[in-house]
């Protein structure tokens, strides 16, 4: 029996939709499990902008530094993509949020559900087996080195910088997930050209010793894109920096059809952060058709963020449930077809 | 009736063993329409740190120099990939070699062979129909930017820069492609976050009122890597600056089933280079089993490249026919497997 504050950004597009059904099934562990869970709402991204000028409002951040555990819908909207001049955009306020809350690693799990691996785009017989995480450094990198243009407005510059200490606090936390599953790392890097990556494989190969019982390979960005496609099951955890996580993972999480139902953390500091990965997805917002189960699985790590971690396998057992009974959103059945409102209230009540 | 010099750079691993073919296949082309190609072998790689401690010698640089192509193998050795402080690596060697050349533009089509379809790790419905060809950025970026490490050694950097003229150069060269094949392209940038990106996103939209005739599309790095796998088929000029390109250009090559099967052209000033896209495979090296088809349609690039259309579409007939009955190499078939050099012969035999 616990209390504890939970920040709820539920942000743009089918956030919202999503997030109210993780709320429903956080609701039902509080009731089962006798927990309190006080939420509080706040704004960021698109609705952020239109509601206030600026994606991530102080109060939103101050919202989230009271909190245990922030869990997050989605930001993004079409009318920023396509103005490289506005100078605010939604993204801007999930940078900040992460920089702020000092979320260094983006934890990304790959799960293939044999009832859904025939929805993947890869042969099956490709893609059965793979179970794979990503660790994503997330504050550092290009993301947030300085950037800019000269005076004349011609010429653009992003810098890339990681620093050693950056590097050996995610490693550290990859090298422990390894040794926790299949005991296999893989450093994802550019090291044939990129300093930043030289730095990354000197680093990692000099914790590598800390943990005998993890073998540890190293594979160039480029080759890790086909290599995922042709052999995915090889992986286990996947290291890597900031830009080549965001491709890597995203690339990952559409090979076993599953892409509706990723979850993700980002964890650093204090407060750990919990959200779907499968984006805004404006296109669907307000129908009620949207896939929750992504959020509600995200709703899970962060149970087991805060320590719950028979909570957090109660969610996850609810959704394997409701999926083994065909009780999904179009997305993956398109006859069966559950509004997203219904799955959240079943996976509510199956827990 | 012409006489052209064509430099020869065989490079490491399988190299040597499939530019030996290519050359067969050039040779007969030669006989066939009266032409005289004169070759000049040059060191490059791994081979010429060994011999002369330089990835790329100053008299290779003068041949390829002297030269109206330069036909390249592939570089790459293992006992380099992993000493992130080895002071020369052959990497080295094919940067400095397309800096030293101007070559800005790296072309890399991905076709579908309907022979090989079952070959493609992705479901044939999903691959089939993919036709598509990258344009990358080959000479700026991250790959060419300021980079090193402070005083102590415990923080890198690598610089990513652009200025609208490397832009401009080829994105003109993308759209022109674009309006000769199915008038469509696809800028794939991170604008949401680099400034880099948000300048190839203003450059390439200042341009696209020129070709009216050309679609244009913007999409993220993140989200075209996963785009690839699960819709192949809607890309068709994918423009992208040099990182970006090296991971969505290997990515791609691997969806159609057809690896051993791509070339590729890297042009900008006046000598271009041609080289199969699949690397120096050192653990094939030696045996005669590499598929050669890489390389000889790369050899067909380079006669297009030296404005002989005619024949290279004679030495990519031969390879359709060749594949057609299917006188290809174990990794397409390992019944069949005729060796690498039976393969060159029958090619050349063909033509
Ligand atoms: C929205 C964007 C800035 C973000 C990123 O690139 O990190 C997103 O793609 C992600 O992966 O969470
Ligand atoms: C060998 C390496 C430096 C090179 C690159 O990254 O450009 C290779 O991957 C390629 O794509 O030609």
């Amino acid at each position: 029996m616990a209390t504890k504050n939970i920040a709820v950004l539920a942000g743009d597009g089918i956030g919202p939709e999503v997030v109210a059904q993780g709320i429903k099934v956080l609701d039902a562990v509080a009731e089962v499990f006798g927990h309190t869970f006080n939420y509080t709402e706040a704004l960021v991204g698109a609705v952020a902008i239109d509601a206030t000028g600026n994606p991530l409002p102080e109060e939103t951040l101050e919202v989230c530094k009271a909190s245990d555990a922030v869990f997050f819908g989605a930001i993004g909207h079409p009318k920023y993509d396509n103005d490289p001049n506005a100078k605010v955009r939604p993204e801007q306020g999930l940078l900040a949020l992460r920089k702020s809350l000092g979320l260094f690693a983006n934890i990304r799990p790959v799960t293939t559900f044999e009832a859904l691996i025939h929805k993947s785009p890869l042969k099956e017989e490709k893609v059965r087996g793979a179970d794979l995480v990503v660790y994503r450094e997330l504050t550092g990198g290009i993301y947030f080195g300085e950037k800019g243009r000269n005076e004349k407005g011609d010429e653009a510059y992003d810098n890339c910088a990681y620093s050693t200490g950056e590097i050996e606090r995610i490693a550290k936390l990859a090298f422990e997930a390894a040794q926790n599953r299949r005991k296999k790392l893989t450093l994802v890097d550019k090291a044939n050209v990129l300093e930043t990556s030289r730095l990354w494989r000197e680093v990692v190969r000099g914790m590598a010793s800390s943990y005998p019982d993890v073998e540890v390979d190293y594979m160039f960005v480029d080759n890790a894109a086909m290599q995922l496609i042709q052999w995915p099951s090889q992986f286990d955890v996947i290291l890597t920096e900031n830009m080549f996580g965001d491709i890597i993972s995203d690339e990952a999480s559409v090979l076993t059809g599953s892409m509706g139902l990723l979850p993700s953390a980002s964890i650093g500091a204090k407060v750990g952060m919990y959200e779907p990965i499968h984006g805004s997805y404006p296109q669907a917002a307000g129908q009620d058709i949207a896939n929750p189960m992504a959020t509600v699985l995200s709703a899970a790590m962060l149970l087991d963020g805060i320590g719950m971690y028979t909570e957090g396998n109660a969610v996850r057992t609810a959704v394997d449930k409701a999926i083994s009974e065909n009780y999904v959103t179009e997305d993956l059945d398109k006859e069966a077809a559950k509004k997203c409102s219904e799955v959240g209230d079943y996976l509510a009540e199956l827990v």
